[in-house]
């Protein structure tokens, strides 16, 4: 398929039937509206289901109920449409159900504003909601690699059958930018479901449950959840990695996103302007984080800094993978202001002084 | 006061009151409807008023508003309840207002069991709900600890202007035990809120709001936020040592609420049977975590166990204290199987062997 | 006490807290605003509670709670927000519960608008929620009469335990009027409630249900509640004539509210230009209706005409009082086109040529 | 297509299919939770959209929001579940859009029972929700007319634009009958709806909105919706008479739905056994009421008794249409209670004699 331009939010939107998912239930929010405006348009051509539902709190669990009869279900939503899916999140996650989440993060906490952030990472990686589940969270730093990790999402939900977040910054959601769409997925070629509570004619019932009143059952499925997380932690780590290799750095500056891509640029101009060495190491998977990648990576510089369109928040993972080892810088703007270049550059200037 | 022998939920509550809270809002979940059980009851005698409302994401918006108009509001519930609370906890942050939470743990995820856990611990200190902020985290040991942490949480969250949360077990809220109240705070006492939304009779309109359509004026609201935060890392944290003062420790437990106290109770057996030198770190403030002290108290010892009713999720806030300088080991049981002093004895055991 | 010059919202919030309601649920919806924004300011005062619910359904099932517990509640609304409250308003009649409900009408259907109308008659006399039940109806022409119907319907929700709603048009709720409030109800002194949810310290328990599964169960209940609206039929019924005694009559007007005021100068001014003999019917009560009393008042009139800001709701009880025994004609406007004396004497003038 | 036998939810449910319905908005309750368990299964096998919505009030608006962009759309529910579309189903009439909903009645008020009852006849005659507007009212006798009036009510609604209600008791969703449907309709032969908001590409944007701020524009609406209803009333009633034609009747018994089906037994029975005339008029339009052929088939008779499962609910559009001209006697048995063909002929017996 050749290269068409399309916005962030509408490629998603694609990405997702391409994906081989038929049924999208939401709740509308700027600055990712044009997801479900594209499919609510798409999914009747393709003989999809699009729900807007009652709130957030309702699509979730429409969620649950999709994605426990075996289809590839969709959200997309942002920030405080996310913080309302936390129950849910939860619920689905314990029941060992694939479902995929689009968060087009904006700038909180509260309503915030509706332009672009960084500032649900620790939501998405730590927190969200109640007892021992992990959230595995894809962060695309262009329109191509949005396209490309929701396809992937569905396959990581579908294989290790657990939730799965693309998480975009407002850019990704609004900027346009030439994407190829991988091959359509041929909806009987996904993968078999033989747990999906389908109906039980002529088998046993299949069951789908988080509730558990024996503490032994209870504990047993905390366990096997921890068994599926240590295995994706050691499988599904992804990063990318700009003027790091064999290079002695003066800075490595770690990010995520489309602030990854500000960075790389500001790296440049140190390389061309001030013959500084800067590396950039960009995490894809946030969770699983490649604590070992960046420990490495972190080896040949002489400090570390963190940007983010945050207070702050990726730099506990950082230092979980540095441990003390190189000094740890942070910058970041938050609100919607988003750091240009010129801020990351004099940043790493006044460092490398 | 004298000493009464109480159930915790119900001290809880009677804590509530003392402190001056005389509005509540939630909605029964076991293993807390003793609180609101008790409030219910409670509240009528001293004037206040008690709301069940109709759901978690309704009480948790009715606590935005008694916040917002310079009410001690508070509101009890359990995991679930407290995962869809997550986006109202964001906009009180966001606003800069006072309300307390107490979260009664149960197992998860999802529904999971009715019986006591600790795996609610990430959601609390780092996620939850969407955006740059930060709650306040108290964790009871024991029941007279629940009531002065209560109290605690009170006064905090009036002294920053921020959502404090006491976090306990089911242990913590259904066990008796004798307990002493501070005294009974007057209401005209209670600390002066100049900026509550009370009608604007002779004074310029208060304004209570977390939205920001101008992002300089957000990210200069995430800025406060996050001084206020930098103050309280400075001077709230809080733990207790035990048998760690002086002494060369074969191992340092890390363990927090009544987990610890079964902590304590196996280190006395092995120093009783074993002659092996056990200490125990309890960290009473979840978030801000006491990483310099934890850090200084694992210094005289060999190597550092974390113990919880979890798979894990205190972890990594030891790795960030310890920075590679000791081994950790973590023993956990879930889903509301409590380890008994013997179950940590004999890990401890395997460990010093 | 001496006359005050009020708005009728503001009237009858301050009726309610006279007439013992010390509870109120409710959601902000024009043109009755001002009824909860009246008692969220007097409530506090007088020691009650003011619950702004999340949604109308979320309010009435907070009075049913109420009402449960023995409690005077109050509840006001409009339109769409009365429509919200069916379901509720069937399961507190099924259960024999006392709660008051105000109507402040606006024009509908859906949200239509924001101005004066009566077009919720047949909603509130016939219809509303499932099943056989009834809701006694009173319709203030005035706002003294607001404040009056107000204690009343306090008064008859206890005598007969069963919602009653006082029905007023935007009028009623808007305009200034002055008002002479009955002394305040000692709250020691209202009607005892036996049978109320209280706790069941040594007593048997009580029970507030709506549910029997056994249908001979269900059947007696309906037939007990179908017992109850005879009585009520009997001995409740208000209304009021205007120039209708020992006159032989052109036109009986019959209309209710406020547009009844506008009837009767109509009607003076055409005795005073035409000669003509025009008496006006204006029920009190719209359930039950007096239709013994209209029949009687319409013998003595060559025919009869309803006027109603609706297309028509209140004719088809008028030809059940009339019985085909005299010829009805309609005039109404609706949408909040508010007929003027000039408008009703115009039509009247039609008919009487 | 040959006869099968069938039970009258999934007859229902086949009978939308057929009739074009393609999307279907609700949420289960007894007894007419097979009608969306139908529906399930079935739909995905035509293409069709089936949402189990978060609520009742969800439902309605997902129908509001379905039948505005010009789908056949269709909800299923029971008394309660009625109550709580209330508002919804205002908006909906307000907006001239086309939607039918199915109410399998069960006893009320409240939760009430799960078993058969007549009693929200009043509900969807009269009142339910608010404002100038009105519901045409369908009402079969046996699953093969059940089947039929979904056709119709599907016919009605989109030819007038308008909501449209199929009422039956319990009895008509739980038996089994033989039935045949009618063809399949051609999907793209529906009618045409230039109105619907289906993206305004090529052509002026359509509007859906049941807001008037002017109060000319209100009004105007709710003579154009008189003006419909006026029409309706002039040529969709329908009704079926037994045994009353050329005969002087003894008794005229006025029934619906399954329960005129008991009393054309207790007719036979007293003819065969006493010889006593007994005719039996159905009205199958509830709304419009066929008060002109009542009133001529009363002429005939002696007496009149009205026979439902309720309280009397029905009497008043019998005292409408016959306004004073015989002696209306009623017998109902209400809460699950269906009154047999002997209790019907008793009761018969003695107004004969």
């Amino acid at each position: 398929m050749a290269k068409v331009l399309m916005k962030g939010c509408e490629a998603i939107g694609e990405a997702a039937i391409r994906a081989g998912c038929r049924n999208f239930f939401g709740y509308p929010i700027t600055p990712q509206t044009e997801v479900p405006e594209y499919l609510a348009k798409r999914f009747p051509e393709v003989g999809g289901t699009f729900v807007q539902a009652e709130s957030e709190v309702a699509a979730i669990n429409m969620l649950y109920g999709g994605a426990g009869v075996g289809k590839r279900v969709l959200t997309t939503s942002s920030s405080p449409g996310i913080s309302l899916m936390a129950e849910g999140v939860s619920y689905i996650a314990a029941c060992h159900l694939p479902v995929v989440l689009v968060n087009i993060v904006r700038a909180g906490p509260g309503l915030g504003g509706i332009l672009p952030a960084q500032s649900d990472y620790l939501q998405a990686t730590k927190g969200h909601g109640h007892g021992d589940y992990k959230l595995v969270v894809l962060a695309p730093s262009s329109v191509q690699e949005a396209v490309d990790l929701i396809y992937e999402a569905f396959e990581l939900a579908d294989r290790y059958l657990t939730p799965v977040m693309v998480m975009g910054d407002g850019m990704i959601g609004q900027m346009m930018e030439p994407v190829e769409f991988p091959p359509m997925r041929d909806l009987d070629d996904l993968p078999a479901k033989p747990w999906a509570v389908t109906g039980a004619r002529g088998r046993k019932p299949n069951v789908v449950n988080s509730l558990y009143l024996k503490e032994e059952e209870c504990n047993a499925n905390n366990w096997k959840l921890k068994e599926k997380y240590d295995e994706i932690e050691k499988k599904e780590k992804r990063w990318e990695t700009y003027a790091c290799r064999g290079k002695k750095l003066d800075v490595l500056v770690v990010a995520y996103g489309t602030m990854a891509r500000i960075c790389i640029t500001a790296a440049d101009e140190l390389k061309r302007q001030d013959k500084t060495q800067i590396g950039v190491f960009r995490p894809i998977t946030l969770w699983p984080y490649p604590y070992e990648a960046l420990a490495e990576a972190a080896q040949s510089a002489k400090s570390v800094l963190v940007v983010e369109m945050s207070t702050g928040q990726m730099v506990e993972d950082v230092k979980l993978a540095v441990l003390g080892s190189r000094p740890i810088d942070f910058y970041g703007l938050t609100g919607g202001v988003v750091p240009s270049p010129d801020d990351v550059a004099e940043r790493l200037r006044k460092i490398v002084s």
